[in-house]
C-alpha cells in the first residue's frame, strides 16, 4: 500500500514577523531551514521507502522539500513542482500585519477570513508590490486575486487527481512539500473532513504527516512522525 | 537562439582528498557549496532567462544545481535528473588515493586512465563497497563497471538527444548541473572536438559555461561567466 507523506514548510521571514504571507515568496529563516531538516531526519527514520517529491513554487516549500530530502540521503528523488500546492492567496491581506489587521479591521471580521472556510478576503489590488502578474513562474497561470480555503482546494484537487493519484495508484510512497492550506485541502479530501471541521485540522510545521493509503487512495492509518510532539490527528474515515 | 549552461560541480570531499571519485555519491565541502552559490549569482547576472535544470542523480551535482537555483532566485524551475548525466566511473580506481595509484601503477598508465579517450580503467569487482547494484537510485539500469570518456559520452548522448535537446528546439534556456567528464562529453558532442584534442579541455568548477546555440543547436558563441578567471574555451565549430 503506498504512503504519502505531508511537510508543512517550517518558519519564514513573515511568520517571524506575523504578517498575512500567502503568494508572497518569502524565504525560510534559519530555524526554517533546521525545521525541514529535522523533518528529513524524521522521513528517513520512517522506513518508507519515498520515490518522489512534489512541492509549489514557492521558495520556502521548495527549499524544505531539499534540505529534508539532503538530510534523508534522498537528494536523488525526482521533484515535480506545481502552483497548484501554493499556500492559500491572501487577497488584499498580503503583506498586512496580523495584529495590526485586528486592530483595524476587528478580532471577529479577521477571524472569519482565516477560518471561514468559504469566505475569501477581500481581493488584492493589481499593479501592488505583491501583484505576481510579471512573475515568469506564473506564465500562463490565471492568477488568484484572493482565496478561501474552499477556492484554494478547488485548484489543488486538479493537480492531485492528474498529477499525485496516479503515483500513489501505481505504488509510488510520495512526499509533498507544501503549506498549511494546500496540505490542509489534501487532508480534508482524503480524510472526507466536513466543511466545518476542517478549521480545526491544523498542519504542523516540521513534523510530516504520514499517511498509509489503500488502492482507492483511503487512508488506513496515520501519524505525525515526531512522536515527543503531541499534534492532533484528522480522524481516519469511516 | 536558446541558452544552455553547464555547471561542473564545485570541490567535493574526495576532491579534497584527491581520490578518484567516479559514481561514489560524496558530498559537497563548505567550499563546495560556496562555489555554487557564487555560480548562481554569475547565472543570474547573466540575464538568460532560464527554465529548466538538468542533474545526475549524484549528490554533489544535485546540491550544486539547488544552491545555484537558491542564489539565483530561481529555485521554482522545474527540475529533470539521470543517471546518464553522472560522473565518468573509474572502475578499479573507485576510492583509490590518485598519487598512491600512480605510484603503484607508474605514472605513464595512470595517465593513459585518466587521459585517453577510449581506455577504461580495469572494471570494479562486485560486492565491494563501492557496488551500486542494490541503490535504489539505479533500479532497473545495467551498471557500468568502468568507463572510457568515449563510453561515458556513449550513454550521455541518448539523454541529451531524448531530453535536453528537444527542450533546446522548443526554445527553452537550461542549466545542466552535472560532472567533469559528463560535462566533456556534452562539449565533445556541441562543438564537434576531435577525439585525441577532447582530453585537452578541463570543465572548471563553479564557473558556468554559457553557450548560445542554433536552431539546429550548433554554437554560435560561448563564454565563461566568471570573466576575472582565465578559462581556455572549447573552439567554435566552424
Amino acid at each position: 500500500m503506498p504512503f504519502i507523506a505531508l511537510l508543512r514548510h517550517g518558519q519564514s521571514q513573515w511568520n517571524l514577523e506575523n504578517r498575512f504571507t500567502g503568494w508572497v515568496d518569502v524565504d525560510l529563516t534559519a530555524e526554517g531551514e533546521a525545521q525541514a531538516r529535522r523533518a528529513g531526519e524524521l522521513l528517513a527514520r520512517s522506513a518508507a521507502p519515498f520515490d518522489k517529491l512534489f512541492t509549489s513554487v514557492q521558495t520556502r516549500a521548495i527549499r524544505t522539500g531539499n534540505l529534508a530530502l539532503d538530510a534523508a540521503k534522498l537528494s536523488w528523488l525526482p521533484v515535480e513542482r506545481s502552483w497548484r500546492l501554493n499556500e492559500r492567496h491572501y487577497g488584499a491581506l498580503t503583506g498586512l500585519d496580523k495584529a495590526e489587521t485586528a486592530a483595524k479591521h476587528g478580532d471577529e471580521q479577521v477571524k472569519i477570513w482565516r477560518r471561514s472556510y468559504d469566505t475569501p478576503p477581500p481581493p488584492l489590488e493589481p499593479g501592488g508590490a505583491f501583484d505576481l502578474s510579471k512573475d515568469r513562474r506564473y506564465a500562463g497561470v490565471e492568477l488568484p486575486r484572493t482565496e478561501s480555503l474552499k477556492l484554494t482546494l478547488e485548484r489543488v484537487l486538479p493537480y492531485w487527481n492528474d498529477a499525485i493519484a496516479p503515483d500513489l495508484k501505481a505504488g509510488k510512497n510520495l512526499i509533498v512539500a507544501a503549506h498549511g492550506n494546500s496540505l490542509r485541502a489534501i487532508v480534508k479530501h482524503l480524510f472526507d473532513v466536513p466543511d466545518d471541521k476542517i478549521v480545526g485540522v491544523e498542519m504542523p510545521t516540521g513534523n510530516p504527516l504520514l499517511i498509509e493509503l489503500d488502492a482507492n487512495l483511503k487512508p488506513l492509518s496515520a501519524r505525525y512522525l515526531d512522536e515527543t510532539r503531541a499534534e492532533k490527528l484528522p480522524p481516519l474515515p469511516a
